[in-house]
């Protein structure tokens, strides 16, 4: 009988007893973890890692992720302004970002990292910041997607510098005597060992073409399986494959290249678990479906109707007897269901589930990414949920209040 | 050469001058000229026309139609909780939600009417409210979607009791002495008159059956164009098709059946227009595409990411020369884009514009609905964009402030 990651029936009742559900509960332990797991990826001459704090940006992530020794990867200036907030030097903060925000010049000023994602950001850097350096993002004309949605490089992808533009980029940093230190790739989510090696072969094509980069950020997109079927990326075999690629290209041109990588999803998907209420339950007659619904919904867990994802679900009860159920949310909404065929958010796939009761609670495991931080937040309503940390020593605190009501409407005017 | 429906070069230089974008822009006139077009639907035995206030809820649109005379339907308690907090009286607010939140016995209490979406809420008013009454929402088994992930009927909806229930709803009303003052029904967007007419056919053939009912709430969905080759619903057509039902309801049964309606996207989509920067513009190859970075996207506007629907955008420039570009949001995400082929936003489909420059002013018409309310709100860090109401005086006047970065995180806690 599968059980949650680490929701247990004791945590489930001190949760119950003591905070107000739904709840993002986040496992200390899970974070560490898998926090470590990339500290070891292996390297030739070095390595960093960088949180995309997209994923999840509350600061008590960034700071644990910061006190194993992560970097970070912020993909607005609001971003870096969030991780500065949070209590993360500067120096450790780099802005990869489709937009030149207010904010970058100060940013940069402070010592933020830039990476230039497009020709204009390199010329603006470079009046800016004249014989300073920086990193480039360049698309590599290729994507490794592991559905259609998700792919962040190819002629279709917007993001960075198209790769037959190498001798522009060569201008404008000659032009403004600007170091190019890094290159950024970042080829989509879901990738093998074989696409990581094509993925370095590429940027060495690249490197070799600009002789003052010293680091290689290949991205991240690093698969973290969430559902039972599904298998995780393998770090040590991926990283033992592009240590070689590195190497190789020391020994042709004498150049030591640091490795960056940008793990989000595969850091934070399973460190947290959405404790739900089973609120009603309905059904469509004999020939229809057996529908939960719980107090929980779009407007915290997104991923589900945008992508057509699955996420582990259980119920939380003694009953030894299962029943075919759909889950769907409690907003008005008819995409907002929880049990969806794989990618297919338009399509219900009943899910069997230990046969349920209403107030029974509904555990969700799989949902640290792109959930509370791409929230479709307030749709119907509904307050910002909170957010709890299981610590590592059993403990459960708070680290986000749940929303007042009232705050959703703080910004309206009055104006008859 | 096609123009803005209301944003002319004067409010765009006015809005640039005293405005931060990217910024919501809302028409009065647009607002008061939907409402009353609703406001003179043809019925039988008279007609309420509820605000479904989920498509946005910002109070001075709440209050703009409460002085065309419009109620409000609202789809949680918090929902009601707003609209109440705007000034809205309680007896001109109906509560019909999935979830039975914790404010509804005050909400009911305070004079919220309630509709019991399911039998577990109708039991549940009984035992609070009993001898009093109520409305159901009922699911008549078929639904009326514009594309698939909108549909709100038959047997893969939950919304609403299941047609074959009757019995079950007459013995809870029976056991608690409740009475059944109003049949919901809402079969989902894009309809027809004749989809009309069956929904009404079908409300009749329960109407009969439970002899308490005196309004018949026919839900929303009214079609209203966006994009040049959509066709409006013909609310005159509509209205007269369904009344002549309502009529042959009293000549059959003697019972004069009040009609509700429940538009949203009807009243608000095409009142709203987004103004903002083109802020980068790049290309991915000959063979490639080119695109227009713009600086708002996804977080502001999540139907395009979300269903794949088409928007006006116009550049607004002195040029005479049209190019085909690609237009993407500021989201380090690669569902971002606003010109996906029609419902497929996995599909880039490049749009004919004016020849863009960097700088420029790009206005998006017709995201009065389901964007501001069901934004993937803070999603990268950016902040809630602010919100501006063009009077009908000509005077544009601020309806939400933009938010500031810090409130993102101000219910966050210090842990370390």
């Amino acid at each position: 009988m599968p059980t949650p990651r680490f929701i247990t029936p004791e945590i489930t009742s001190e949760i119950n007893n003591n905070f107000i559900t739904p709840v993002y509960v986040y496992s200390e332990k899970e974070l560490r973890e898998r926090a470590r797991e990339f500290m070891t990826f292996p390297s030739a001459f070095g390595h960093k890692v960088r949180y995309a704090m997209k994923a999840n940006p509350n600061k008590t992530i960034l700071k644990i992720f910061e006190s194993e020794g992560l970097y970070i990867d912020a993909s607005s200036d609001f971003e870096a302004l969030r991780a500065l907030a949070a209590g993360i030097d500067a120096h450790k903060i780099q802005i990869s970002s489709q937009e030149l925000g207010n904010n970058i010049v100060s940013l940069i000023g402070g010592g933020v990292f830039f990476v230039a994602t497009s020709l204009h950001q390199l010329e603006y850097f470079g009046k800016n910041f004249p014989q300073q350096s920086c990193g480039i993002r360049v698309n590599p004309g290729v994507s490794s997607g592991g559905f259609a949605k998700i792919s962040t490089g190819g002629p279709s992808s917007s993001f960075g510098i198209w790769h037959e533009y190498i001798d522009e980029i060569k201008t404008i940093a000659s032009k403004y005597n600007i170091t190019i230190c890094k290159l950024h790739f970042h080829i989509g989510s879901e990738n093998t060992p074989s696409s990581w090696v094509d993925s370095a072969e590429l940027g060495f094509d690249i490197i070799r073409e600009i002789q003052s980069v010293t680091t290689f950020d290949m991205g991240g997109g690093h698969k973290m399986a969430i559902m039972p079927h599904e298998k995780s990326a393998d770090l040590q075999a991926i990283g033992k494959a592009v240590q070689k690629k590195f190497e190789d290209f020391y020994t042709e041109s004498g150049r030591k290249i640091e490795l960056e990588m940008e793990p989000g999803k595969y850091l934070t998907i399973n460190s947290c678990s959405m404790v739900t209420k089973i609120q009603d339950i309905v059904n469509t007659g004999t020939s229809g479906y057996k529908f939960l619904k719980i107090n929980s919904g779009m407007n915290d867990m997104p991923r589900v109707a945008m992508y057509g994802v699955q996420e582990p679900l259980f119920i939380i009860n003694d009953t030894s007897e299962y029943e075919e159920y759909v889950v769907v949310g409690h907003c008005c909404e008819s995409s907002d269901i929880l049990t969806p065929k794989l990618y297919d958010a338009e399509i219900l796939e009943p899910r069997k589930l230990k046969k349920a009761f209403i107030g029974d609670t509904l555990v969700i495991d799989g949902v640290g990414a792109y959930n509370s931080g791409m929230a479709i937040k307030n749709y119907n309503s509904f307050p910002e949920s909170g957010e709890l940390l299981l610590r590592e020593n059993g403990e459960i605190v708070e680290i986000r209040k749940r929303e007042q009501v009232e705050e959703i409407w703080r910004n309206e005017i009055d104006v008859f």
